[in-house]
């Protein structure tokens, strides 16, 4: 797990400069059979400034490896969600990017199924109706996915039924590549009826060039959020040891944005065990938030 | 603790096949003094698919151990529900019988007192008015027990008082005795007030023999649920290396039974830490439920 | 953390004589840096007799220590109610004295803000508005502490806004400093707006001296509590090896006593790992509690 708080300024907001913290526990309990399968549960433990307290640890998760192939059940990763590139555009210690996808789709729940923390995020971001959203936020939401490595190849699958206790629900429906080839990775993905809602789907592409024998590089993603498209372009490029500056710009074409332009800059100093980091970012209202902090693995 | 997951049919409900999966995690903290007096501290974290988190890790027991005798307070596991072979006819992933008592008792609790699990429960199977003991799930619920082992002989007592900060309840008493001699297993219980009801009280005899030198055995189980009786037959049989066949068939004379006849066949295939097991029963609703599924201990 | 059990009978309440216990359990995450800088998280798990469970983790604190100086923020314990010396009266196995301080303040929360378990002190014993403490109890509650050590010097400051969401709120400040010389421990703290009530300003004064060559000792403290003054004497003496008794007699001149003296008596037998107490208080509203039992660390 990690640890990180940081001094998080969000322009226009009661109390614009805030302070934000998290504190994440990842439990992980694993046994090996005679044959060299690999079974496991997961569940995660997660507090954010703002929470009154840890009020319910994650649902669980069970899974099976064996050569490369891993079948989760029960609180899964989602394929679309985990795409190696979809969030590579992000800044800052909090992790942000107006390049994010700002479609509804399932993923790893950290606290419990319909907590607090989810119908927040749906009033800010989503373009599906949020009470869709939080209707399929069920206790009886039930995921499967399925995750093979080999090689430079990674190819995820994921199916979520947001109640498997009743019939007619829209399941949401996943897949994902990601894939190596000298300098360059490529990133695809699909979600079909994102977070149960019929019709939502989503696509991404994303490619990230890296300069050879650098760290340096540049990426490029396409995101069809259904309803709007999202491109942005963004780089990274370490200016002295230890120390590496990022940037990212994005176009966004949804119906109620002020400007379809949004820009990002971060920077990031590594303590060894440790980092400081900091952003600055102007967004699609045309307020601008920004953050610095420290974040610690471990 | 232990991670399991199963497809689980039961004939007659909404959805007839489900995804059934637990994360069970056991804290337990443990001291000794220079006496060798052992002290020790035990909470437990669950997650059954349909619960939307952990919400609750479970009441916390404090117990002290010397010599062979353990006194307990707080989340006791009780003497009646901790009788060596009260469960023993049950078969399959999700280790299911229906020649297991159908009775209410206290037993240890792995989630909050008076969670929706146990809610759940009480809808489908209690034989006492399930308001009553709901009202006794309360949080000022108090355990306390004695277990004392020598040899072969197991010897177990219980008290729980629903509610230790008001005066007139109902204490639920408990005891119960596990005996080994030569290829017989005996076991013994008895529960006076059950789940604090007065008179609902209930008793347990039960034996298992196992043919000397192989691990196939027959068993014979009798309940008094108070309001209804069951005996149930049951046996296990290695029909090959890491491979056991069980069954049972049980009878139950309940007033509202369809038929007073149940019975069940599992089986177990061993992994090496880890074992894949399934089976199919039918009740005394004449409705057929199986399983099929793997688990695993760490 | 720890875990302990006793038999506590307070005289007056409906049942006298109740069993009480805690498992405390500290989950403490923590990463070096390559210059020597210590970053950690901490959360606590407690269930207390008379909760359901352990309905939430408490809230999380992240903190940064190097060379004697802690800065931590989030869930921080505070100045005040870390002061070396203001609850050293403390006599029994549940370590209660009538001569702790009486006002309101924040504290480490080892539960949700906002508990049950705050509601319920909150009733029995606090002299500021109850309705404005439990507004302060908010999940938006922000902490940041200071903590100095250096030889003999302990030097802290905190800062707990009640919510950090909105204006208008009235933060806690708070001071203390421990001090040893010689056989003397030394202990200051004052805390301003304690738990964000607007003039409800405390001071404390304490000192503890040790007689050279042993563990007995005897202290004197002084409690301004805002509505109320305390002053309390105590000493510790070892009457055979591993057995200290303990007493103290306190005065507080708070409007509605019904006596204006307390004392109380304490013994406490180290079992080595473990230990045995007990103790006798009479309180200022004439009643006497007390309490037995055993406490065990790990």
């Amino acid at each position: 797990g990690y640890g990180r708080t940081a001094v998080d300024y969000v322009e226009g907001r009661d109390q614009e400069a805030q302070v934000s913290a998290r504190v994440r526990l990842n439990v992980h309990a694993t046994t090996s059979t005679d044959q060299g399968v690999d079974f496991g549960a997961r569940v995660r433990a997660q507090w954010d400034q703002g929470d009154a307290g840890i009020d319910s640890v994650s649902p669980g998760q069970i899974y099976v490896t064996a050569s490369g192939l891993t079948v989760a059940v029960g609180n899964v990763g989602t394929a679309f969600d985990n795409a190696g590139l979809l969030y590579s555009s992000e800044v800052g210690l909090i992790s942000r990017s107006f390049g994010n996808p700002s479609g509804a789709f399932f993923a790893y729940s950290s606290k419990a199924y319909g907590s607090n923390t989810f119908l927040t995020e749906c009033d800010d971001e989503l373009e599906v109706p949020c009470s869709t959203i939080v209707d399929n936020q069920s206790r009886n939401r039930l995921g499967v996915s399925v995750e093979y490595a080999v090689d430079a190849l990674k190819a995820r699958f994921s199916y979520v039924d947001p109640n498997q206790t009743v019939g007619g629900t829209t399941e949401e429906i996943g897949v994902s590549v990601d894939y190596n080839w000298n300098d360059i990775a490529l990133s695809a993905a699909a979600v079909k009826d994102g977070a149960g809602e019929s019709g939502n789907d989503q696509y991404f592409l994303g490619a990230y060039y890296t300069l050879a024998g650098t760290e340096n590089g540049v990426g490029l993603n396409y995101i069809d959020n259904n309803s709007s498209d999202t491109f942005v372009l963004y780089g990274d490029y370490v200016v002295a040891p230890l120390t590496t500056l990022s940037a990212y710009v994005s176009n966004n074409d949804a119906a109620g944005n002020d400007t379809d332009t949004a820009f990002g800059l971060g920077a990031r100093y590594d303590l060894g065990g440790a980092y400081l980091a900091g952003s600055l970012e102007r967004g699609y209202d045309k307020n601008v938030r920004g953050d610095f902090g420290v974040r610690f693995d471990f």
